[in-house]
């Protein structure tokens, strides 16, 4: 599929037909893209929970507010931070040049350390990175994909025995849609999101093409 | 270009032939596609700084720890996020069903009020994969990109003219690579990031397929 058909058709779907599931190797090859996005300094400071038991993604969607497609997707992935990534990179930077790797492991806990807020803004942005490119590619797959937030950290950290320093930071169902999305609800104009050179001034004007 | 290749030739790119200029087409061509990113209840709560102007460029180098490539690139996207883009949704739901909105209109408030972590990483997952989108584009465009935290907040905000309630939380620069990227430093593989319906458990073994 090419690209900009993927972007353009990928919405957020909620009604998955709960017989479908996906093969090993098709999980691969979402992780595999999924992977390949980029973290800052190549941390890579994410988790990935890949939830296919019923009795489990049972449990997920009792905690997330009783949205069936958590329990109705094919596969509902747990996106966590690793909010600690920074503190051992040698495996993240095994194949880097060696002044790459010295400027690297001298600045990196500079930054990190004692930096609880950048820790997790830094995971929350990894795993989005990386969930975009989930959804992409599960489009390209035929399928679709909702992301959600709308769930209880707490209960779902206890479900998946998640540490403290992996939060689940977002969700990702994915399923063969048995529905299409509701049109979009609206798209704001470039007024009121985009600036060129300097906050406010509004050279570019309409609203964004969303054929 | 195919979804698959734009993921796996995207790489951050720190060379650019600085007398590469983006036609206003091309930049619409990639907000456009960055616009179609989802966001929780679809608010938007995003903001883009399209810098193009060479003195705006060389200031946010020099906020930039002076990484060239934030002057040298075509355009310098300042990725800030809109922290009370909660507060008005009629623009973002204006064409929603009647209890879509009723429904929504009654649950973000509840939500956002009065919890500005939450309002800090629902910024930071919007401008993500909004921002994931562009890098991806920017392939498409025959151009490449490098996504970057590396820059004094508060300077950025100066010299763009940010209000309070927008910080920026992510530059890309996009434009015509005179260098390739360097190889990839190092993946993480399967068991290093990766469970099967309960943290720790590594189902799945092996690097992930980065050709």
């Amino acid at each position: 599929m090419q690209l900009l058909e993927a972007i353009r058709t990928r919405r957020a779907v909620k009604n998955f037909d709960p017989s479908h599931q996906l093969s090993e190797q098709e999980i691969r090859h979402l992780l595999d893209h999924a992977m390949l996005a980029p973290t800052s300094f190549n941390m890579q400071n994410w988790h990935f929970v890949v939830v296919t038991d019923q009795d489990v993604q049972d449990q997920l969607c009792a905690a997330s507010w009783n949205q069936p497609h958590v329990k109705e997707c094919s596969v509902t992935f747990v996106l966590a931070g690793a909010l600690k990534g920074w503190e051992d990179m040698s495996k993240q930077l095994r194949k880097a040049p060696a002044d790459v790797q010295n400027m690297f492991f001298g600045m990196v806990p500079q930054l990190y350390a004692n930096n609880p807020q950048l820790e997790r803004d830094e995971a929350v942005r990894s795993i989005s990175f990386a969930g975009q490119h989930l959804m992409l590619v599960a489009r390209e797959m035929g399928l679709d994909s909702c992301p959600m937030i709308g769930f209880d950290a707490a209960k779902v950290s206890t479900i998946l025995g998640l540490p403290d320093d992996h939060p689940p930071l977002l969700m990702i169902t994915i399923g063969k849609a048995l529905q299409q999305a509701r049109p979009r609800m609206g798209l704001l104009n470039y007024e009121d999101c985009v600036s060129v050179n300097r906050f406010g001034n509004h050279a570019l004007h309409g609203e964004a093409d969303d054929s």
